[in-house]
């Protein structure tokens, strides 16, 4: 009997048999030529399908799929999926009936702390909390052994607490969000400022002056080389994760703390402020025995966590 | 087949027996006339046996004891517990050898969200967040219908998430503590500093000018008389209370959130500011749903609690 995880990101939908402890047997990817729900589902059969086959088995003791976007609890439901353009697809219920067997469906990030968890970096531990910084800001904690879901669901958004009271406008139409600080896609637009305001000499030189060559790297190198403004902002920027990570950890008092994600695998500076401001700002019991480490799964802790989830 | 469950706190020692539905049927207080922890055990034991005869029972089915102190998730022994001036007092095994029944330890604000979650105010939820401001400040997280203990069983330390990076010197010997600025005792050492500088002329005439008359209701009757130094420093605290708490609603996304302890039952002013904060700063999605709550069980929580837990 066969654990399958699918995931489904915003160009291919990827299927892997998976045995017990997390390790994968096969696994297959299908291109999304339509973003459409029923094109979707037909992706993920045929990818499923493949995956199946090439494992030698037909029988699915579970089904799990991880996908980007924002999924309450159980539901079953993709209220928002900005990568599809979807609002409220009933994607669980209708991958249900095209495979013929129930699909547990969670937000991708969800899927991956739970491939770390299970058979990644969390492995042995009880209460693991994992925070990933690329374009935005999640979490997910465990605790007990289990998921937070919270009562609607959304528990994890540790990129929606707010660092600065009524401070900077984030994509969620709230202020002063740590995303709206932390998140990729707002240290660009902060380090593009820097940019205009003719103040970055270091930004200015490392971009040539266009604002489309800024990257969240940008930003590192130019602090790093001992542009005044450039600092001033990565620093605030190391302060409030640093600070938001901390006090989380203070609250949960996990025995894992895993932190992943693109803005934190390609700034390593950023990455160790984290690190050192967490065993600075968090509580002196809670940190005892806490372990701080990377994701260990790569790509494959997403497709691994649903898998095991399903 | 009786639930037993025990209060102890720095000058009594309670007992009582509790039905499956956290009801009291029965129950007893012995004064703590020493505090060694032979004497302790005694007083508890005492308090037990009347509590079990009144009851007109004799079997106990499950015995927990609340106690105030650090104690780390369920090792039984009592860390630190300042009331009754200990260290490292194994009382979980010392009660249950001389009780002749296992006998569950925890952390009286645990048992207090425990008694609450299950016959109070958390009833029919699986997922609440209970925060105490009183003269320290304390929370206790339930996920999943369990409570958060944290790795290192030390979960749930609000009190200590550092809201002010290197600010004012905490009990715990950290700086920029929550609790070195919201806690009771931390309230009344700021507004004794604003009575001191000469600059809060309500304070001053409030309290006749003598330190000792200083509570945490002083700086909100202060506050909302329109003492201007003693207005900023109240506003600061509910800030930082209000911001501490919204931030642990956007990340655990509870279905209930009760609010207690003496600092916010006593100063309805604070309490109100906290409930609006987290109203105002709260993830959107974390909120939907959520209910603020006082506790329903007032004093009786934690016995309730941890007859309950045990």
């Amino acid at each position: 009997m066969a654990r399958l995880g699918i995931d489904l990101g915003g160009t291919f939908a990827r299927a892997a048999v998976v045995d017990e402890q997390g390790k994968i047997i096969a696994a297959n990817k299908v291109a999304l030529e339509e973003r459409t729900p029923p094109a979707v589902v037909e992706a993920i059969a045929q990818a499923a399908q493949h995956a199946l086959k090439d494992a030698g088995t037909n029988e699915v003791r579970t089904c799990g799929v991880g996908a980007a976007g924002q999924i309450q609890g159980d539901s079953g439901v993709m209220a928002v999926a900005p990568n599809l353009g979807w609002r409220n697809v009933p994607l669980g219920s209708l991958l249900s009936q095209r495979l013929g067997h129930s699909v547990r469906l969670v937000n991708d990030l969800r899927a991956a702390a739970w491939g770390e968890f299970r058979a990644g970096a969390g492995r042995g531990s009880l209460d693991m909390y994992t925070v990933f910084v690329g374009s935005g800001v999640g979490s997910a904690a465990i605790a007990n052994g289990k998921l937070i879901q919270g009562g609607g669901g959304v528990a994890g958004e540790l990129g929606h607490t707010k660092v600065v009271p009524d401070g900077r406008l984030c994509g969620c139409g709230e202020r002063g969000c740590l995303e709206a600080y932390a998140g990729g896609h707002n240290i660009i637009a902060q380090t593009r400022e820097l940019l205009a305001s003719g103040k970055a000499p270091m930004v200015r030189e490392l971009t040539g002056g266009n604002p489309d060559m800024v990257t969240p790297v940008t930003l590192e190198q130019a602090a790093e080389k001992g542009d005044a403004v450039a600092r001033e902002l990565y620093e605030r920027i190391g302060l409030f994760l640093a600070l938001a990570v901390a006090n989380q950890v203070t609250v949960l008092n996990p025995a894992r703390l895993i932190l992943g994600g693109g803005v934190l695998t390609h700034c390593p500076g950023l990455r160790r402020r984290v690190v050192e401001g967490v065993q600075q700002y968090s509580s002196r019991t809670s940190r005892e025995g806490l372990l701080i480490t990377e994701a260990e799964l790569g790509d494959d802790s997403g497709i691994i966590g649903a898998a095991l989830l399903g």
